[in-house]
């Protein structure tokens, strides 16, 4: 394929987009389909000789679409949101052809100081502590993850190497060894799985530290669990606060919590992958209060900020925290201008090595939208989700089971769990809206959250009235 | 930006892609920027009302493209290549409008059903024995990391994990710290950097094995190590073995090393990220031979098989062993047929959590360019390589390196460090071609490697005319 045809394919390729988007609430939002159902549709092998166009754009068609869970189709209220916006997809379009591997500054200065300055954009446009700025004289700083789960990593290694450091500071003796193994992470038993997975990879010891009856971590809780800890020589030395967790969007107490993580020589991460995005409307921005005592704090552009996975934005009060605990220097990543101490490279900020010149999509985004733009996207999402709990409330047969502070609506029938079950089953299988459950206190819990861009009050309507159908053939069958 | 909108702007898109790749020979390869360029060049904060589009692609050019390092330019010789095609480019952009994020089966069936027939595909283009394959039946199979790096580290953690409950089978009193404080990490002294932090994130002891005068690790050098560290008390328990390494594209004697890895319950990981796409062409496959008793294996269609980033393909003889390192199951990531064992759910394979429909890549390049095409390409980067080595075997004032067995020549000027480093700086200067650095046995050398799919002999005689002049400058002022 040349330049010549991609031009114009490319330009069939963007009708084929744009007619996908705006007729995808036509298609059934979960597939129906059998595991393994795709293997027989294609050939064992690939090909030796080309394949035409004409044939693999017939076959996404015949093979792929039947086996995609429609996540933008405005009838999906599943997981969380995942971002998408024309401009991100049209950056991402430049970002293929740039094709850089951003793992230095040399690599491609554009792709490393873009992503700083955008960092420091969307840190304004939350109002974030300067230190957290990389401005032109910060030690702090922004960088742009793969995924929340890959910053929650970082610190906790960062963190890792810091209580290392400093506990053999105060006591050469001790080996790393024996130090490791009596280091504790600490996190909410409500934080994303991501978080004691991080332990996992660290080798460090994770306790869950309860949380009160809205689902939210207290400081007293973590001061308990600490005392304990500490008087059988434990060595805290980690705490992930989440604010918006995965279940119900609860918010941990980070104003109390972070003084208490800074007493005790503690790095406090915190993990608001989906809420996060909010804090740009300043009705949103107190549930951020405490911020300032945390060491880093991470968020997902792409689950609420119409920035195309991957892009997870992760800020760090002081960089050589991070960056001391992974670098790394062979000749052929050594570039001229690395020792000036101007520049960033950030193959030692993250995980993986390379990058994508992934501060493209925020680019575009924050200068097609606006603030304002972003901020209409966020209310009108919070304003469907109070619309949707309206109704539930409306419904004595159902009960709402966490405060409805954002996008996601947690309901269940009143109950027993095999109940809510059974109602889930008959969703998920009717394919006209898609849902995941979650647990709360012991409760089969379902929870609706707004994810697609699309998604406007008649589907909430369609949805709620699809939901109530359901659970009445379901209540019926339960009286026969 | 509606639908309308993006049919018009993605259209023009398309066509600028096709512009800047079309016309990219004119640009500067390198770019002519300072430290903190981009910063002054536009706004300290977002906008709060939308900017409008053509200001938006007018800095494309202003502000972004003074500050890129092309690395589609025929005159990009640095680092290995990053891939790069129409047809790849294609597929993405449907990944784009998809915009699933594939961490369980449920989360989008097709997106992870794909993925496990396009590696099916690829690990028998390269010939990878039966047992690496998912079939219907097998314990084996693929996955797409984002990464060599993550690739890395995931087996790394995998191969800890077995370890440490193979240790504490035959001795439980023994604590996880105690065998973790033991555990010894090996690799080649010419290894990539990531394979060094892999071990440094999962917290073990890592060494370096030296190599033999080719660059190469042998079994003997392996084994003589580990009979000194087990007579120590250590617990080897993890090799990560090379084909292709960075500096000079040695290949570790893996059908020595393997035996002495499986005879020692060691894991042997293969990184053969750069070279591992040549494998797809018989006179190339020998250098993979012993495979077969590697537990994992990996390489980057993401460098050389015309697939663009992010795309490391990974394989592993017992997906068990990278599962039960990893799971941990939530209530809202639970689905109906997990419990089935048919399901493959990616997330317990990697690192993050989500990841896009990437094997939608894989699947249009397979069949735009057929076996047959790929090949072409890898013979027709190996023969440039050749054509370069020829021109600096002729040239009494240089050397070759190491021998030049892809697309990658090691040469330098017959004379001290300090002389090709000069040359180095020269050649970065002038901006006409872009090379980078690699030490081998002491000595500073120049890294050529072919890159750019638009890379012809043309370019190669221009690079060597070019070099050939700043050596004869540089030679003159030395004289004087
Ligand atoms: C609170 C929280 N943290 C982390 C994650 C994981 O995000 P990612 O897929 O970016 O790793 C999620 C995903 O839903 C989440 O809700
Ligand atoms: C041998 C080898 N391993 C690993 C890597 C790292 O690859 P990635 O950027 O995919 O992590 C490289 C990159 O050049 C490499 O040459």
């Amino acid at each position: 394929m040349d330049a010549a045809e991609f031009r114009r394919r490319g330009k069939e390729m963007v009708d084929h987009v744009a007619d996908y988007l705006e007729k995808i609430e036509e298609r059934p939002v979960y597939p129906d389909v059998e595991p393994g159902y795709l293997r027989s549709l294609i050939p064992t092998e690939a090909p030796v000789e080309p394949d035409s166009y004409e044939d693999i754009m017939k076959d996404v068609e015949r093979v792929i679409m039947p086996g995609i869970t429609h996540w933008h189709s405005p009838n999906f209220f599943a997981y969380f949101p995942a971002a998408s916006s024309y401009p991100a997809m049209l950056a991402d379009m430049l970002c293929s052809a740039i094709g850089c591997i951003g793992f230095s500054w040399a690599a491609s200065p554009a792709c490393t100081e873009l992503e700083t300055v955008m960092l420091d954009w969307l840190g304004k446009m939350l109002q974030l502590p300067e230190c957290f700025l990389a401005g032109t004289h910060g030690h702090g700083g922004g960088v742009i993850q793969g995924t929340a789960s890959e910053a929650t990593l970082v610190s906790l290694l960062a963190a890792r190497c810091k209580a290392i450091r400093r506990v053999q500071l105060l006591d050469p003796k001790k080996s790393e060894a024996e130090i490791l193994s009596k280091l504790v992470a600490y996190t909410s038993e409500q934080a994303h799985s991501s978080v004691e997975r991080a332990a996992l990879i660290g080798a460090v010891m994770m306790k869950k530290v309860p949380t009160d009856s809205l689902y939210a971590v207290r400081g007293e809780m973590l001061k308990k669990i600490l005392e304990e800890d500490k008087a059988a020589g434990l060595i805290p030395f980690y705490f992930c606060a989440t604010l918006g967790t995965t279940p119900s969007c609860a918010f941990d107490h980070i104003a109390d919590l972070g003084p208490l993580c800074n007493q005790e020589n503690m790095w406090m991460h915190i993990d608001a992958a989906y809420a996060g995005s909010a804090f740009i409307c300043p009705e949103f921005r107190p549930l951020l209060n405490g911020v300032e005592y945390a060491d880093s704090f991470n968020f997902n552009p792409h689950k609420w900020m119409l920035i195309n996975f991957d892009c997870s934005a992760m800020w760090v009060k002081k960089r050589t925290d991070i960056i001391g605990a992974f670098k790394m220097e062979p000749l052929y990543l050594k570039h001229e201008n690395q020792e000036s101490g101007l520049v960033t490279d950030y193959r030692h900020w993250q995980i993986p090595l390379g990058r994508r010149f992934r501060s493209l999509k925020m680019w575009f985004v924050f200068r097609m939208y606006g603030l304002q733009g972003l901020q209409a996207h966020i209310r009108k999402q919070v304003g469907l989700a109070k619309e949707f709990e309206s109704l539930v409330r409306a419904d004595k047969r159902f009960e709402i089971c966490a405060p409805v502070v954002m996008g996601l609506v947690c309901f269940r029938l009143k109950g027993t769990n095999e109940l809510n079950q059974s109602l889930l089953k008959k969703i998920t299988k009717s394919r006209e809206i898609h849902l995941v459950p979650c647990q709360l206190s012991g409760s089969f819990v379902l929870r609706l959250a707004i994810c697609s861009r699309s998604t406007e009050f008649r589907h909430i309507q369609q949805a709620w009235q699809h939901i109530t159908q359901l659970a009445f053939e379901l209540l019926q069958e339960h009286h026969h």
